[in-house]
């Protein structure tokens, strides 16, 4: 990103010039559904990354926690989330904050994607997942707002 | 923001529940037009600031340069920005990165606000503003695209 020109124009749909869409994770490598990532901008100053996240229309990000905090806001399409023990729904410029070692999972809408900027630190531990029989209890609050 | 609520509700009109709409720097303290700010995380961990700043139609932020970066996206209305020595036009969901030590300002289309996200170091140097001689040739590139 060394040398990313100054000014990337939207070239429309959530897409800019000279980002390269990736996928979300490795396939496999955790359970999630339909998403994509983008790296915004990956400054050595501050060390934060900004990333675009998009989880397509009844897609879901993985459900995890870590020591790292994120920093979201929406702005495309609408979702829910879990954080910690409850759910949100989520629209448009809404406002997230996942603090440390909270179990969370970001999803859309089954007729609607669910974009998001997510703020990280560059250097972050890796996530943990639930163990199986752990699912059910985190993932309740999702439940009670009927996703 | 150490006990802010974990989702804050877009609630219309970029604002949010729980956040302050700012001046943009003490009045007088350097010149600009028709501008707020609104701190949306300031996380310890990374120590980096997302602002929400917005320019009201036909105002302006500070012609400034500091060595801390700025990375920026357009996400409400139109307008244009000079970084160096090159003034873009821009719109919904651009990027703007401001290098260290690069003159640059936002403007607001003379119809339309301009608002955008600025990620920034928590810790950062002070602008520096141009000497009054030094104005005319800086701004020179935004006069090209007819601002």
């Amino acid at each position: 990103m060394a040398n990313q020109p100054l000014v990337r124009k939207h070239s429309g749909d959530f897409h800019w010039e000279g980002v390269d869409v990736l996928a979300y994770k490795q396939e496999g490598s955790a359970p999630f559904k339909d998403v994509t990532r983008q790296v915004l901008f990956d400054s050595a100053e501050p060390a934060a990354q900004l990333r675009y996240f998009e989880v397509a229309a009844g897609g879901h990000t993985t459900l995890e926690r870590h020591e790292h905090v994120h920093s979201v806001m929406v702005i495309r399409g609408r979702g829910q989330c879990l954080v910690g023990d409850q759910a949100y729904e989520l629209g448009a410029n809404d406002l997230v904050a996942v603090p440390p070692m909270t179990w969370h999972q970001f999803r859309a809408a089954p007729d609607s994607p669910l974009g998001f900027l997510c703020l990280v630190a560059a250097q972050r531990d890796r996530p943990q997942l639930p163990a199986a029989g752990e699912i059910e209890a985190i993932i309740r609050p999702l439940k009670k707002i009927g996703v």
